[in-house]
């Protein structure tokens, strides 16, 4: 039964305080730990109950049935193996953006087992306890790699766990995981990011600006409002991928650029008929 | 009083469909004519009750006190002249998303001064009758363009509409509108366009990015759904303004792949840092 465990939650911010929301809302813990390095983030998580109580990392691990990671995926790499290290019976979930290197590094790790890698396709543009959310998770998709490197006990705990936040499960390897993460959500922000530079750069009137950012101005432009420290890390382990689909993109820019510069207004209707095939994708 | 008139709606889709809405929930008419060449537009904004009928051009401006235009820009600086032709009390405001070719073109019509140039900074991807929306432009700012040229009984009429319609009143001249719609809507357009047809010519498993596409790829893409018809005259009428918007985009890109081509994580992570400032304009 996925109900009644002690869960670590290490990371207490947007992803790690809102998945320890619905641990107790859920009843899938009987009592929420906390681990977090940054003094402030911990005094939060117990200040708006995300947690029970904040521990260091090395009593959490002792003192849990299951540990779920979500920190930068960066300190991602280096601390998985030493929780694994400290591992007996306990399962550990991670719950990062990339998944090759992460895999990689505890390949060989005589605990891998206990390790079921995952990422949860949720998110917003805000991060720390503060951007914590009640009811996250509900509805998407989780993408759950490897299995086959972990054990079976953990595997099913894990599934379990993703059912009970009401969450689609999908399978795949951490290479494929990457490279479509790279199309779906990594460029989304670099696109994001960009354009506000653009218009930073650009417009020096911010009241202009402000005054008239419509609906669909906000909603191109909102992922740059995310976190650098949480991105960095990702760009650069998933840096091929987001080479290729950023190339990419370039391109397609470059070809309403020609369409403007050209005034050939009828292949630049057809470019925007073109992408309107992603109707097929998002209703 | 700007109550109880009698409404054309030139154009009856999205935006004329939902302000003919408007006009009849906040009092503003007591009739609403639609003019529409699309016969199944026609059709539907009558069975939807958008409108209470629907009339020829001619018909309907004989009949009105006020015209709306909420028709395609390449349309709209056809029409307009027309229409100012048949004018003789009738105020007549436009809807759309460039100001500069449809101010010049009736910058010396006898019956300039009885149009209101505006654009209601309201939309969404959708476009015909039925993506009409109850409650559109509350809380949205109107960019009300060169009012020096119309009359003051119609600027008067113009402002109290958009109050009654709880929008924000800005006013700025034809030339700046094009600039800052070009920064803060248009450029919008391109990148989500763009990106769906990076995604599109990139992923053909349809299955994996429909399966993991997350909030934050809905919301950059979504307006790749948006109307060719609607949106290839409005880069058309404001290419110089976009283009320049879209060079400097491009720019912005390539700082990023250049940053993960030379792995550059402090750079990179400075872009980021700097995108973030756009919280300033957004909240």
């Amino acid at each position: 039964m996925a109900t009644g465990k002690n869960i670590t939650v290490i990371g207490v911010g947007l992803i790690g305080g809102s998945f320890a929301l619905q641990c107790k809302l859920k009843g899938l813990a009987s009592r929420v730990m906390g681990v977090d390095n940054n003094a402030l983030h911990a005094e939060q998580a117990l200040a708006l109950g995300l947690v029970d109580e904040m521990l260091s990392l090395q009593d959490a691990v002792a003192q849990s049935d299951v540990i779920v990671l979500s920190i930068p995926v960066d300190s991602m790499i280096k601390i998985l193996p030493i929780i694994l290290d400290q591992v007996t019976h306990q399962i550990v979930i991670d719950m990062g953006s990339t998944k090759s290197q992460l895999t990689e590094v505890v390949a060989s790790h005589p605990k891998r087992g206990r390790f079921v890698a995952a990422h949860p396709m949720w998110g917003t543009e805000y991060s720390g306890p503060k951007a914590a959310v009640q009811g996250a998770f509900e509805n998407k998709s989780v993408i759950l790699c490897n299995l086959e490197q972990s054990d079976a006990d953990a595997v099913a705990y894990a599934r379990e766990m993703f059912n009970t936040l009401n969450m689609r499960i999908i399978e795949m390897n951490a290479h494929d995981h990457d490279l479509h993460a790279a199309y779906v959500s990594h460029i989304s922000h670099i696109t994001s990011f960009a354009l506000a530079n653009t218009v930073l750069e650009k417009e020096r009137e911010d009241n202009a600006i402000f005054e008239m950012a419509s609906a669909g101005f906000e909603s191109t432009v909102r992922l740059a409002k995310s976190n650098p420290d949480m991105w960095t890390p990702i760009f650069k382990q998933n840096k091929d991928n987001v080479l290729d689909v950023l190339n990419e993109h370039i391109m397609q820019l470059r070809k309403f650029k020609s369409c403007l510069e050209k005034e050939n207004w009828e292949y630049l209707k057809e470019l925007m008929e073109n992408a309107n095939q992603i109707r097929r994708i998002i209703k």
